[in-house]
């Protein structure tokens, strides 16, 4: 099956296409980071909008989502946004916990796998 | 290839069949939460028992799992679980890394993907 | 589609192939573990190396990687090495969050899936 790289740099590639499958980089709020969870969990599903377009695939066919909030109080706030993004009956697989991540700036990553 | 959600919500669904793969969400135990982390953990694999009976596949064909404990000192309790749930020889690549999970009454999440 | 498993035990396997995808567990430094997160990458991307190898494949076919660190102020320290073994261009999505893993000894932990 071919792989198609999508933004790939030295470090990583923001999504890899494999056959009819996709892997999206943990996507964190780069323009909106110290802002609230709500603003940068919309930030992020509009990188992983555009990403999943470049890929072929549109937020019907995500198949299943990784979800880190740096504090898992803010899960109601991250769900606010995830939920009037996603399609409904067309929803993932999820699986969401706390963890910080790579900077204190940002407060959520979304990591996704989505079908072509 | 085809996309079959079973569990489908408006936030999230309980799994995802993309062609001859299965997407798990991340497990948790309702009936047992606040219960030991045995006991949730076998309220989990009975979850993703029927969970992977619906989609076609058993715990034989489980390909890979990843394990969130709240607390990463309860590892053993946890593997005297899914030690005896298990069947050798096909068991499936594993992290288990320690992760607060969506409320303090959950102490272990398992997700996991399988094959049809 | 077959399903093959490498260094299949009771508890888990260290990977597993299903088509043309391979599964591999979350990889700790055993040899190194104590030893500086730099050490433990660079035991754990050899081993990572070692199991691609088995499976058919090679890192230029990673496709998706999960990076646990147990102290996230280490990050420049996996990259470090981390960027000097992937293949520019051949890079893959990843995700790095902090997480305390199955022993303190243990600072790093990679997960990914390949193609083959």
């Amino acid at each position: 099956m071919s792989i198609r790289r999508i933004g790939a740099g030295a470090r990583m590639s923001k999504a890899v296409v494999h056959g009819s499958t996709v892997y999206l980089a943990g996507q964190v709020a780069d323009k909106s980071k110290g802002a609230s969870v709500a603003e940068q969990t919309q930030e992020i599903v509009g990188i992983i909008d555009d990403l999943l377009k470049e890929a072929g695939s549109d937020k019907t066919k995500i198949l299943s989502a990784a979800i880190y909030l740096s504090d898992i109080s803010t899960f109601a706030q991250m769900n606010s946004v995830w939920d009037t993004w996603v399609v409904a009956d067309h929803t993932p697989a999820r699986a969401t916990v706390e963890a910080k991540l790579a900077a204190p700036e940002y407060t959520v990553e979304i990591a996704v796998i989505a079908a072509i």
